[in-house]
Parts: C-alpha cells; sequence; structure tokens
C-alpha cells in the first residue's frame, strides 16, 4: 500500500503572508491543529500548529512567516513512499498529521493519524467466523459441524478448559481478530491453532474416505 | 484488553480557574493540543482545546472557565471499557486522544490516538518468517525446505505467477504481517493460503510414511 492510498487530498493551507489572526479563525472552522503553508504554486513552505498560533497571538505577531516551521524541520513523505512509512514517521514523531508531497515538492495530501487508527483498527474488526467459513470453503468434503467439533477439542486440548462445539461456534460467532489474537496470546499462536483444526479434520476426512 | 491497559497516566491537566494565558504555555511546553479541566479532586469537568485557547486569546477572555467545553460534552471512556470502545470512540469523532475515568469520576489516564496507531500497527510489523516458523514447529516432521516448496506450489497455483521455493524463501524474509495480508488480498485469503500449505505439507508426510 502507498502513502497515496491513505492519505486524504482534502486539506486545509495556508499562506506565509496571512495574518495570525486569520489562520486561527482557518484552524477552528476546519478543526485542524496543524496546517502546511505553502508557496502559491502548492509548494511546501513551512508548517504551522496551534502552538505557534497561541504564541504570536500572546507575543502580538502578525504574520504567519514570523511564526511557521520552516520547510526543513517539517516531517513529510512523498506520495509514492510505502504508507508505512507514514505510520512510522507518525508513531515516531507523535504527529497528528503528516503532509504528502509528489515529485515536484507540491503538496498533494494529508495523512492523518485518525485515519490510521480506523484503516488498522479494521483488521482487527475483522468477525472470526468470517475466517471460519473461509476455511470451511478451503477444507473441500468437511461438514461446518465437523470443523466446530475439532475446534472445540484443539481448544481443549490447549487451554486444558472443556469447550464444546456449540460453546466454540458462539464464542466465535461474536469474537473479532483482534480479540481473538489478543485471547489466544499473539498472532503465531493464533495460527498455529487454527493450522492444527485444518489438520485433525483433514485427518478425518481421510480416515473417513478409507471406510 | 482494558482500556487501562493502553491509557497514558502522564498527562497535564488545567483547573477552570486558570488564566487562558498560563494555559495555552502550559499546552505548548507539553505539546497537547487538548486538555482535561479538573477540579480540586481531579473529577473532570470541562474540556480544553487549542481552538478555545486561540479564540479565547484573539476576545479577550480571561478565565479557562469562559472557553472550555461543559464535561456534558466530553467524550470520555472508563479505565474497565474494553480498549477497542476508545479506538471506536476516537475514530467516530476524529478525537486526538479521549480522557479516561474511573468508577469515581476521577481523571485516571488519557488514551491517545498516537499510542493507539503504535499498539495497532506493531501487529501488521509482525515478520512472515515468523509465522512460517511457528507453523514449522507444528508441522512436526515436515522439513523447512518441503514447506517452502508447498509454499511455492501454492503460490504458484493461485497467482499463475512462477515462483521457486528459494523465491518464496526470500520473499517471506523480508516481508511484514500487514504487506501480506495486503498481497494477497485479505486476511482470510492469507490465512486460507496458509491452510492450503498446511494441506499439502501434511498430504506428502502422509505419502512418504506410507512408502
Amino acid at each position: 500500500m502507498k502513502v497515496k492510498e491513505i492519505m486524504d487530498e482534502e486539506f486545509i493551507y495556508v499562506s506565509p503572508d496571512q495574518n495570525i489572526d486569520e489562520v486561527s479563525i482557518i484552524m477552528e472552522k476546519g478543526k485542524k491543529f496543524t496546517t502546511p503553508v505553502v508557496d502559491k504554486d502548492i509548494r511546501l513552505v513551512g508548517w504551522i500548529t496551534s502552538f505557534n498560533i497561541t504564541q504570536g497571538l500572546r507575543d502580538g505577531k502578525k504574520k504567519i512567516s514570523e511564526v511557521m516551521h520552516s520547510t526543513d524541520s517539517v516531517v513529510h513523505v512523498n506520495e509514492n513512499d510505502p504508507a508505512r512509512l507514514a505510520v512510522l514517521k507518525i508513531t515516531h514523531n507523535k504527529l497528528v498529521n503528516v503532509p504528502v508531497l509528489n515529485d515536484e515538492e507540491v503538496l498533494v495530501g494529508v495523512v492523518r493519524s485518525v485515519d490510521i487508527v480506523k484503516t488498522l483498527s479494521h483488521l482487527y474488526e475483522i468477525k472470526v467466523y468470517k475466517i471460519f467459513k473461509a476455511l470451511e470453503k478451503e477444507l473441500k468434503g468437511v461438514s461446518w459441524d465437523e470443523l466446530m467439533e475439532a475446534s472445540a477439542i484443539i481448544t481443549t486440548r490447549r487451554t486444558g478448559e472443556h469447550v464444546t462445539a456449540e460453546e466454540y461456534e458462539l464464542r466465535i460467532k461474536n469474537a473479532t481478530f483482534g480479540e481473538a489474537i489478543w485471547a489466544t496470546g499473539g498472532l503465531e499462536k493464533f495460527f498455529v491453532g487454527l493450522i492444527a483444526i485444518g489438520q485433525m479434520v483433514t485427518a478425518k476426512k481421510v480416515a473417513r474416505a478409507r471406510k
């Protein structure tokens, strides 16, 4: 995934010549704590945060150019960078968002930490049930009941807690992937459990075919 | 996972009686765009954003109580709520962070969107190689080379692109879980592919045992 696939192309920007008062109102209305500063060709020339604004207002400064951060100190990414680079930069520098430039240094978007939370959390929200339905389809010739039965046996074996097939089905009906990897103790363990279930139902299928 | 496990217990807070000037400096120094407002018992009574501060400074207001949001309008979570509730509230309301209260309405922490990005992205950064190593351990009696061979065959079969075992190994050496689910077209597809690999190596093992 590239930066341009997760960036927001709707963003506000201001010019170095604008008044601090005016920009503070733009930021309040747009609900933006930080804003890129650009020249007439929309090339990035600086960055403003609410902290520059509050300081500027207290000190009686007038223009954005008097309080903005210069481009050299602005963390940014290129639209063709991998999306995870934007995630790493936001995390590492504790940013609310990061400006996205194209190869001509023109501002083309903004990656927002709130959008990243949304994208990342989507994976965690996938229902475990959906994974098992895909698994059932893949394990041709295995019924849903056999799959639940095997899952309950593997779970009992691994956790020591007795679980019936019905209880197992109820459990995965509501569980999300995020909860499942948390409950099993990590991604690898969750996956290894699935493999063990796959092996058990396959073995049963083979035994049945031989009869 | 509960809210208290992901919240930051180090946070700044201010009182309704403090001057806007003074609070703006505290927020600048602490690099916080938003701040809880509390009473003398650290119970939440309001919320301040940089927008309230800039507006207050422009309008010549004096006290925080004149510009703060009242408690009713402040999105918050309880320390015992599931962590995903904090994630949902942050995403839904596009917040930078959300205050955490205990059962006595006392402010005990703050969940920051930047910390959530860090926690969530951790899963995406797990190396696929690690998953395969767990798989090798689970599929007792299957060598690493057999596993890579089967993986290459399944990949070729599913994508149409010819991949050798060596190329496959090189690929997973550097790939992260996030890249893998993106490349395979989703979490379920990624798991189904792994299950197919597990089935193929198990079938080979059985065939070998019979010889």
